[in-house]
């Protein structure tokens, strides 16, 4: 089970350039083969699927600490294509203006018809994510391998991405997620290590440009970001610590294991599209909620 | 973000009779069109994508609510399937004993060959979970009956897979599924009728037959766990009490929001299956994770 | 069995501007999850496995009238991409001109390489309709709480749809649609109605904006296309006035079941377009045509 | 625009031994690549997109007639896969005695969990039908080829579905099929012979045994049902006999084209099963009905 | 199994255009339902599933000779897109530069997030290449039927194509696939006729445009490729000859069968691009295999 | 460019006890995701799109040698299969005897109704292969790495269809797979050592048990089969050695290149179905063969 908070792990700057483009090529860090719905649930099936843990529970727990802070990953990504979707079309009440005319022309018109100019679990060419893209053999070195080889061509895309796009909230987003994907691939390596003695943490990294060449990157560095795993956890997987511990393979700090959540940010507002009747519901009366708020005890504001 | 917690919300009793093909059966209710995993993506993305929150947020805080719960429901459904499939083959080392000869014919290869007899996110037809299973339109009116028909499928669903499998670990995962997800039908018809004024509550049950003719769901309604609708957040959603309030229509008993997660029932345990090299850690040394363990004051036993 | 006519339920006016990705864009009203090809298979298959028919047959009369309709749906929405496609490349047969220069840039490839500038089952994204879009559970009230939703749902895209192109012959088009597809949501409506006593009706519109913010649907229902109900057959599916009857939950009129086929008109021409082949057949010589056409009494001219 | 008649081209026997993987197994006549929802959307988009029409309007003709006997073709093998699954498990309203239990071990378990014993248009593997299976070039000649293909492929899956199963529903319906599939693949032939001169129909039969090696379409042949092309509509498509005259290949008779559709049969009645809440109304009072049938003079009885 | 030699059979010129939108178009020619990958994969598992070869080998030997050509031919498509995409992004190692940014607008991000501006099985809207295109029933005359509609309906594909694109690059390679399906089209007509003796070839050409409307066609045409069936084998599939023999259907000249594979000439050198790190090894020190080259005899430099 | 040989890495026995169900599990090892359609199409792709080829040619020759083999891989698997399927239906021309009856009941009904008891690019669920299991992204650390991943995810599959299936004819062929499968985890392993100095290979074995547990393995062992990597060239790709060298992780032996392909065995003959129309030419007169076969100097018997 899970406790959700309405926080996301960083504040997002709100785009000087909506873009309805940028937006649907953000998509693949979404719903992409190695986008964030797949390291959330490959790691999510393993956890679950993981036999007999005792003697090896520092390897569970690492997996199922990364898999919680995925969750946040699907968030953050997802909040920042509502961003850079919001204003892109015409506002208002009346359809005879066209206010969607540019979609037409627009790569991903699924973002005006099936959503609300809104995320949804496709790639940056409207493919849906499918379970297929979970792997989850059993076998704990085979798995360790395919998410370490996952997470690396999750950065290979995340490289990309943000080489397609500049605005700021993008950019942001994919430099976190390149910190926090460089420590889930570093953990990975580790737990490996941990498993066969082999140096693995050395084959980074992959691809071959370091972190250091992305500026959002490197401020999240700044605060250490790349160093401390998250259990994602107020009482369980403990035994990450197990595994992840010892210097960091670019610069030489030190791993440490914090528990719990990273604390973050509340989520950011989106603005109605009347134009796409979203959220639509402008006859209705808060004052009814109010009323009943009023009557038990409950906080609402209008 | 998410915290996660190595509890499910119910105790799995072990099966007495381990089925491959009742596994593959009960994969629908996770990996089909209205299983689990469509539930809480649904629910995920539209609590991503809601817009215009203020005015409306006991909506919003309602679906993100449930979205929270679904997350432990893929979890039951995940471990009821791997208790299912535990010891189905023949264990061992050896491989030229045929050890999975029995699977040459089970309805679900990949439960052997891509899983270590493990969940997959797949239906019983062993096609996978798609993205396409999600709906996100954005206006609050349509989501919200869509979410309203979702579950009523998703019931159905239940209902039927049901009446397929008489091991006690199904149906007590099946019998719980069926109290929570019918709160959630519950739930989106006071949702919607709050929002409308219809009484949409009166259509119910959906399909026909109540949920007293299963005693594996009486036995949670026992415990009022139709009655009690969880935030599964430790500070948020607490406007969920705005719409999930007043009488039950299926015994007139009052709705109430608790705060915070089911207390719920540590995981089970998973047995190792050698002959599936699952988890296949058999040279692995403990006592390395022992020495660490002293050192770091982390605890850790084998 | 059925009668084909070669007629669409409306004229559609030749465009005034062709364009290529408005016809891409339409594509979602024909092979889209919400599209017509979706209306028409889930009603046809829910009409072929309706099951006890007797006691309940004005449910399956309506289910059945309406899938004769959608038929003229999918039939009216192909005429719209064609016309629409007709003439935007270049004509001639000469290919090294790069006649189909354009289409390197237009959103939807296949309708020049896989079509002959004509329509195919795909969506906006020119991804391919698939029988997962059909629901048929069985139930009948289930099937028609999903008939409900899939209308809204349709509904919803058309709104968007129409909002995304001016063209004359796709917003006639649309306009049509929101009127018809409207009456079935209203038909879906009062068959809950009749099954269960709920006020259904009163959700509507869904989404929230009225039809009659759409000068091409307000159109037809000045010719009261949204009161009656067809029974798109010469002797079956009568029962259906039991459901399709007394005021219509928009302006109170009357809701009138009619038998037979809308009147319609003749389905459009669509020109030969040589840079494609299509449909060339140029050394072919009509005479042979003449000659046994006056022999058999069957009436040809070219 | 259609018509629908509430009639089916033969009349079926009731299944001698019901049987769930015979269902599953002639599903691949209703939704596999070759199946009939393939033949009658190529035929259906190929009418739709034909460019060109009035000179070679025969062909057109051809097309729009055998795409309207299409749709009793899925009817036919819909019906025969519903009566196959009719009463194949427990029937009644208790859930605890597992009705369904022979489901787990059945080859399509969607026939139980995702229809109420029904047809679904997916393939004998339980894969969905897709629009790609739609080929619609717009080149004449291409597109007479294909259609002849497909039929030729679509006649070798009758062929080895009648091999597979003994059930006179079953063979009934695939006798016919074979008998009706049969004289389209000549139909197209003799299409590519007017347009070509070449002799297209000498190709037959393939796959290489004679249609007369299958009793039940023996039967259907003595009727002549090889001969006569049916227009399937009332007022048009009669160009088709510049197209379908001259003798058969087989035996030399002289192809005619008949007006309208074949006379048929009223469509089986399905009976209930409860066990899946199909239909389910169990709580509906008729006597609504027949209050308002008299009122408004239609007849209704139950 | 194979050989394989690093030799294209024609000789690409490099692009004078390089453009993004035409790689992507030409796609369609390799991994569309009628591109190169189909062809490829049909006559190969055709070949590998021949029952009863002995008799009628040399129908075998020809669809395992045109099968071998085939690979040829998904490579020339792959190194044409190949080609068209070196250098139509900025190079360079800083990403902050946005080096990428035109590819947030082109028609296939795949070929800048999935591949380093390469190829992909993939079509032009960017849908994967499928098994289900592969056709392999085992009946003779039905899969040679299907050979040659698949090769008509790919070079339809391929006329259009030319039409779209006007880069040398492209043009040269689909002017020699129109020449060898061109003759693949022919090889399948005369095996037909071999079999049955209908004059299948009188049918041609399909589309009715001939290859010598294509320029870059007539150039091979001019060196007789469309007259020389090559085995693609050193000493197998020689009974290829007793279909492919008498004279061509297009002008007449005696079509022969050559041992071998085609010269060709080597494959073209693909530029590094440095902002996607492709290849990326820049810290790699070539001395390393320069040592163990001279010490192990090989032939290396750099 | 390819040269095909009428032969068989090794001699397949023919099966003591042709088993459908066997056959279509042993489908994973060729058109599963980790099976040999992905393993050829894997590095068929990478080495088309290999940019900067000259500084770091070893790493290209290696990949193209390995996918060389691989086309031999789907070749044996697809033999085995077929010999699997053979016989394992009534033999006969008279389709009312129902000789595929038991194939109503079998795992993949695909084999008797799309082809004729013969291989399909499908896995053991009979999902079809799909070119998204392609990964090509041009770097070359990652897709080495990928590569390395996807020959160890192979071996587990083919372990787990080691210990399904019995008969000799699937054991021989998975034991060979093994050890050439596991001569490429070597290779690859050898290459990324090559390239960043870690020692990838004491990741060995991945799954964790041996390969001397098969005993068919080491059979071919005991023949070096896995100290012998091919080129399957004549002249190319021979910079494979500056990789292919030092001693094997397994048993410290010399590895080492030959130039060329394995020697090998004809291919099995497959015997006729005729229940199956396969290939069913009963008609066909070889004498017009035999004829023709002396005038022009080409070596057929019958």
């Amino acid at each position: 089970m899970i406790l959700k908070m309405d926080r996301l792990p960083i504040e997002l700057p709100v785009p000087k350039n909506p873009s309805a483009n940028d937006a649907a090529a953000i998509q693949e860090l979404l719903g992409g083969k190695f986008g964030e719905m797949s390291t959330l649930m490959n790691y999510t099936f393993q956890s679950f699927n993981f036999r007999g843990r005792k003697k090896i529970r520092p390897f569970y727990d690492v997996i199922a600490s990364i898999a919680g802070e995925e969750y946040g990953h699907i968030e953050v990504v997802s909040y920042a294509i509502n961003l850079l979707l919001t204003g892109v079309t015409k506002r208002g009440f009346d359809p005879t203006t066209a206010p969607l005319a540019d979609a037409v022309n627009a790569r991903n018109t699924y973002h005006y018809i099936a959503s609300g100019q809104g995320s949804l679990p496709v790639d940056s060419m409207g493919n849906f994510w499918s379970g297929q893209n979970v792997f989850s053999s059993g076998n704990l070195k085979l798995d360790l391998l395919h998410n370490f080889f996952l997470e690396c061509g999750a950065r290979g895309n995340k490289m990309r991405a943000y080489e397609m796009v500049s605005d700021p909230t993008a950019r942001t987003m994919v430099g976190y997620l390149l910190v926090r994907g460089g420590l889930h691939i570093v953990a990975y390596a580790k737990a490996l290590e941990k498993l066969t003695g082999v140096e693995v943490t050395k084959l980074l990294p992959i691809p071959d440009l370091s972190n250091n060449a992305f500026p959002e990157a490197r401020k999240f560095m700044d605060q250490k970001l790349h160093l401390q795993l998250y259990t994602f956890s107020q009482d369980d997987y403990k035994q990450s610590g197990l595994i992840w511990n010892g210097p960091h393979p670019d610069d030489g700090q030190e791993c440490v294991v914090i528990e719990g959540a990273i604390p973050g940010y509340p989520v950011p507002d989106l603005e109605e599209e009347p134009q796409l009747n979203s959220p639509g519901a402008d006859d209705f009366d808060p004052q009814v909620f109010a009323d009943m708020a009023k009557k038990m005890g409950i906080k609402y504001e209008y």
